[in-house]
């Protein structure tokens, strides 16, 4: 920006590579190109770069940061959690936003380039193509929201879904439910399966029917609201446990538009606890997921792996509560 | 990551320096070195970092993208196509997020650090000492959201606030509306102060009552909530202008709660047309920002100043639409 290694070269009366070699740890320079160079830096109030520093230290303190699911709202949350954190430490994010054209190789390439000490995959719904590329690189990796595995290719950071599954199917019966749907995120989303597989589980052992399983084609309002219509259009059911809070909302406005009273006539949990979940329009009953806590063991991870990129791999998984608010009839009736 | 300018100078029986000047533009290395340092560079697939090659050709592709509002839904969508963007133009986004806290002496000084072309601030309630550092540290900057002003310190894209405030006075106008409200994002932002500004004057032109001025304390629901309460308490409208579609949600939630219909009894434009301001619990009227054209514009922009940072600073303002949907009651009333 202001001065480069150019200007000091330039005011030095040097090339610029004995600049750059005056920086670089074990380069040679003479001591009196040394001098002469660090007098011209000084003058120019010259700091090299972490840039070029990083040619002789190897960290750059740049982490990648790879998400798939900017479009959904909740991202805010944890992007915001993500970047403050990162930079509290001293840490740089440099972004990557998967599409579905994108190119693992390209961007696994890319990030090679701009020497990233580290990269954290905040996604649960990452081609399995992008995590081979990953392993791949031999860069040091902290999978956020991914899958857990007894032996992961990656250090794993998120919740037990399974387990939330679980609790969910626990809540709908305890308050009375007996024939409740699935409305999950993509089919292909890991954590869509486990929790509709911990909500299966469940269901089978304590007598909830819940055979009815529908996905939506994103994590968006408009996708919730077409598979909700589509699934009213087909069964009677008398709650829904929506994948996600986004597609909860959008599936409770077109029960709503139809005339349905929610919570009378038809119950719904949701799941993330994203902020919208407590607006008054729709006081959403939904598995909150801790955010925070998983964000800054995922950076205490990526930070320990980039010292240390033989330490082995692991899974933390941290726990979810249900938040009771209003989209569920009372326990009593 | 994989391999570093250490494993080829190990490799070629070389010094790091040696590396580091073959791949310096310009730098002096015999040609039986360059031939060595060459080999083994190809024997282990390294490629000469972008990070490297920055020290010669002084462009990293990093674009800094400063940014405050990381908590506002919209932002979502601002975030997307900005990264999507600037990806497509081999460009890389490093991203700050500001607080209250940060000091914007140590910001400058960080992406200095890292070499960034240009910095992208996306803001329009930036402090004044942060627009100032940046000016002092002659990088390159494009202001999104930023204000209008004849003489501009940096390149703004934008849009007309005061022009879009006139837009809204006069659609509330010709709705049949006389007795309406201003419910604005924190009274600091520029924009707030011209949506305002703009509201006002159109308002004296037609005959529009419009002395009510509330202001939320920040870009969020709650925060409209709160300030829409505290407008019922003390004054009877017919209508609101909300600074914020986020704002206006909460508005809109607080007037319901009470029982007030929307929009028979209450009408309600807000600002922004994020993705939740067509959900059916709020089909909310408001202005359409162009987004897309803002970022796409600022992008531009970015690439043609760092090319040539003495490029004159320019205005760039681009349209804005009404949407209508069903917060305002029908003309004919």
């Amino acid at each position: 920006m202001a001065v480069t290694l150019k200007d000091v070269a330039e005011r030095a009366g040097v090339s610029r590579s004995a600049v750059s070699r005056t920086f670089t740890e074990g380069a040679s320079v003479s001591k009196k190109m040394r001098e002469k160079v660090l007098k011209a830096a000084r003058e120019l109030d010259y700091s090299p770069s972490l840039i070029a520093r990083s040619l002789a230290t190897s960290r750059t303190k740049l982490i990648g940061l790879v998400a798939n699911n900017y479009q959904n709202p909740v991202f805010v949350e944890v992007f915001d959690l993500y970047t403050r954190a990162l930079q509290e430490r001293g840490l740089r994010p440099l972004i990557v936003n998967l599409t579905d054209e994108s190119d693992p190789q390209a961007f696994v390439r890319m990030l090679h380039q701009y020497n990233v000490d580290g990269v954290i995959i905040a996604s649960s719904t990452l081609p399995q193509g992008y995590l081979t590329a990953f392993k791949d690189a031999r860069v040091p990796v902290v999978h956020t929201f991914g899958r857990a595995s007894p032996n992961p290719d990656f250090h794993i950071v998120g919740i037990d879904n399974i387990a939330c599954g679980e609790m969910v199917a626990q809540a709908l019966f305890d308050h009375g439910y007996r024939d409740v749907a699935f409305l999950g995120g993509p089919k292909t989303s890991t954590s869509t399966q486990d929790r509709l597989a911990g909500f299966e589980r469940r269901s089978a052992k304590i007598g909830l029917r819940s055979s009815v399983i529908r996905y939506a084609e994103g994590y968006t309002y408009n996708a919730g609201r077409r598979a909700m219509k589509s699934l009213l259009d087909e069964f009677e059911v008398e709650a829904v446990f929506c994948g996600d809070d986004l597609i909860c909302m959008g599936a409770m406005d077109a029960a709503r538009d139809r005339g349905i009273a929610i919570p009378e006539e038809l119950g719904f949990v949701g799941f993330n606890d994203m902020s919208m979940a407590s607006w008054s329009a729709y006081r959403l009953t939904t598995i909150r997921q801790p955010f925070k806590d998983i964000i800054l063991t995922s950076i205490e991870l990526i930070d320990r792996l980039v010292e240390n990129p033989a330490y082995p791999s692991e899974v933390k998984l941290l726990p979810c509560e249900l938040i009771e608010r209003n989209t569920l009839r009372s326990t009593s009736v």
